[in-house]
């Protein structure tokens, strides 16, 4: 599982001191080949984190060999003393693993704006780069975890070849992308420019469709690794398949696991004049927390949905608009439709669906409800 | 003091029946002339509550007569039985006022998608009409309550004549306009031009600006009438500064008493490059979940900050921004400032100050906390 499924990788996950509670909080992933090739898709922020800023700069050649990721940090609003000290650490995991820094990508989550105790990090590089193991992918998954209450996983097998990955996210979890550590690993024999293609087409479609509370990271990092060990390259959609496949279950893992959520919401737009419009409509329902404290009292309010709705610049008509919860279609045209009583809404999964009457595109968004727990876990302390 | 307060109108507030536990839920404005000029502004949501679409079309010919409010129910997503519900409530107001129903404006505030109890609403029109009074201001007030937990009025005087006004709005605050029906009063002899120019210009900078849970309604209604009662006519700068400060002054206070709050934020956006950019950041950070809850929390979390204000279009450099907390500049140049612990949070109004270092622009954008109380009043009960 996680980033050792595939052949030709190894991991660590420790405990470097950089949390205050002795958790684990630094994990390295390396490629041992023979190929390194890379993929990366990262923060659409404009406020980018120090070991983003680098880690674009890292994969821009299409080969990285190893990640260095910490939790207890996000080494983000630090300035050039923030950005030095991830130059710092890809320069401290290269002198170990005797390779060059610029083949070192660096990802960092935590607190924004506080500078990561190096004294602790550095010596950290060298402990993880002394357990590195075959079987370490699962330590790794547990060192990256932030307020997430359970480490994320997932792998796909193709015909001789394994892809596996882990991620990390439970708060400012909004597209472009969600905020989140990804590591995708795979021994397939693919080049850099196929893992890009594959990536950006799963990102958008998983990663960037996960809106749990409508803020985005200054630290988003997905990167997909391949070392080529399986001596098999897979056809492209296959490929394409398993990296969607992957995506997608790490992105439900995140929502299922997002801070202080009682339900996970899947809200599908449907009958859109186009995609955009679908994605348009399906975030503005997902970040309208007026809906999301409806939802949380299991009360189908689909008011909330249509007011939602009307704030978009989507096309559609308000008399034709129809709004199922549950499969319950709660409003129709515009106005009152089913009985809301009929509407089961007991379980952790609610559906939305939002037709809007005005094309054929669709698009599904997943977010959560807001809950008096996600109000304690994000004011009772920083994060 | 309401909307009685200038010469010329007459008002009352009483319980039709509409809310289930017999609080007030039915008031009436009535402007006795000379003069019947009115203005309005509407909410810019695409799905407007059936009273919108009546009184957007009263308003037009820029006289008002008459003015029905209820709460109780929003008549929004009530499809053509909703738009008769509205039409039979102004037609009603003309008969026991003996006026044309196209002079009777009305507005509805409550659940959305569900129809009014017309068999209570239209004898509490009479009910209504037979207790008007030029002392009937606060109980009109009253009346259009909702979550409120207090009624809100203001006034303004000038030489010779007077404006007053009354506003109700507790969730389902934010800009375009925030949620909330407001009345405005004058016994100042004006037309419906100076009126419609005064007003807009004013809601552009106070309601407009508020954004207490970013949650834009179906049915905001802001009506200015003029009744010429006093027999004068100001300059322009001196009414138009009196109509917004009325305005400003019912703005304050919808933030100061929206729902589960603890505290009201006072976003201030300077050095923008331009106004749309100040308001487009100031309403980023007013919208940013994690924020609010760190406010909450009186933990004065820059970082959340700089996250928003990486998500918009404005004219900024990351690494020039600046942002205080309550005067303490706890970011400077992108990253960290004077220490955070000089922050002192104790008191209800928070000041952000977000300095973009692009140009001389600047606006104020009114924003509340995220609570406990926020998610359990809008999560235990339809509203």
């Amino acid at each position: 599982m996680s980033v050792t499924a595939a052949q030709g990788f190894t991991a660590a996950g420790i405990a470097a001191g950089i949390k205050g509670n002795g958790n684990p909080d630094l994990a390295l992933v390396v490629n041992n080949g023979p190929r390194r090739a890379a993929a990366g898709v990262f923060t659409s922020n404009r406020v980018k984190a120090a070991p983003v800023l680098w880690s674009e700069q890292v994969v821009k050649d299409g080969e990285v060999s190893a990640v260095v990721l910490n939790s207890g940090g996000a080494n983000a609003c630090t300035g050039p003393k923030g950005f030095q000290d991830t130059h710092a650490t890809a320069e401290k995991a290269a002198g170990v693993l005797d390779i060059g820094a610029g083949e070192v990508a660096v990802a960092s989550t935590g607190l924004i704006g506080v500078l990561l105790p190096m004294d602790k990090l550095l010596p950290g590089i060298e402990k993880a780069a002394a357990e590195l193991s075959a079987h370490g992918g699962e330590k790794a998954a547990i060192a990256i975890k932030t307020t997430d209450t359970v480490h994320k996983t997932a792998v796909a097998t193709g015909d001789g070849w394994t892809l596996g990955g882990m991620a990390k996210g439970a708060g400012m979890l909004a597209p472009g992308l969600a905020t989140m550590l990804v590591v995708l690993t795979t021994d397939a024999d693919v080049d850099s420019a196929t893992l890009d293609k594959a990536l950006r087409e799963a990102t958008r479609l998983t990663f960037d469709r996960v809106d749990s509370d409508g803020c985005m990271s200054t630290n988003d990092t997905v990167l997909l690794l391949a070392s080529g060990a399986s001596g098999t390259t897979p056809e492209y959609g296959e490929f394409a398949d398993a990296v969607r496949t992957v995506c997608d279950d790490l992105a439900r893992q995140l929502i299922g696991d997002a801070e202080g959520a009682s339900k996970d919401i899947r809200i599908e737009v449907v009958n859109a004049a186009s995609e955009d419009d679908a994605v348009e409509v399906g975030r503005s329902i997902a970040r309208n927390n007026l809906l999301k404290c409806a939802i949380h009292g299991e009360d189908p309010n689909w008011g909330r949905v249509l007011s939602a709705i009307g704030t978009t610049k989507a096309a559609f008509e308000p008399d034709r608009l129809n709004v199922a919860i549950n499969d319950v279609w709660v409003c129709r045209g515009g106005s009152v439709g089913e009985d809301r009583d009929l509407v089961d809404m007991r379980y952790r999964e609610v559906r939305i669906t939002a037709d809007l009457a005005a094309g054929s595109e669709s698009a599904v968004i997943w977010a959560n409800d807001l809950t008096a727990d996600y109000v304690h876990e994000n004011s009772a302390y920083s994060s």
